[in-house]
């Protein structure tokens, strides 16, 4: 990150880009816990606690849109939706374990 | 992240940790654009691009509730008040500069 006269570094526009999707309720959330494996919607829902079906669906359509989840619907019948992680995706998991390790050792402690 | 019987990974307790601060828009990049150095609020506001007065003042309480940003009055004249990123702050830079690196590498090219 560039730096200004005042020390102030100017915001990275790749941290920027970062944000606009990790920067959103849930999305992190949801890349953590597809993880290596496709999952139906039914078993993501149970796994992501506290989200509703239609944020679910609503932040699965856009983590597909930025490329890191890939919807395949098996015809059937019966018919079936599964949702993984595609190679994009699966490169923010080894990140996002670091941050769940700062965060354990980090906010955790601030909360007791 | 402990795998169920269905192949679904079960939300870690500590990534839902790190979202509780970073799956909030702007936390992340005021992070990243404090980085080492202490800012006063006018310049902060000047680097992070289209955030206004009154989110920034929200975020920085959050975040020094988080235990990630120190803030600083010197009593002047003039009064200044400065932001800088505690021990804990810091040890988010190295992480939000791997989540710049995956976002250039991925979400830039899925924006061409």
């Amino acid at each position: 990150m560039a730096e200004t006269d005042e020390g102030v570094q100017i915001c990275d526009a790749a941290v920027t880009l970062a944000f606009s999707v990790l920067g959103k309720r849930w999305n992190g959330m949801i890349v953590a816990t597809l993880g290596t494996e496709a999952a139906s919607f039914a078993a993501l829902r149970r796994s992501v606690s506290g989200i509703s079906d239609t944020v679910l669906s609503d932040r699965l359509t856009e983590l597909a849109q930025a490329g890191l989840v890939a919807r395949t619907v098996e015809t059937g019948p019966p018919v079936s939706v599964s949702y993984e992680l595609t190679e994009s995706g699966r490169g923010l998991l080894p990140i996002l374990d670091q941050l769940g390790r700062w965060a354990s050792a980090n906010l955790g402690a601030a909360a007791h």
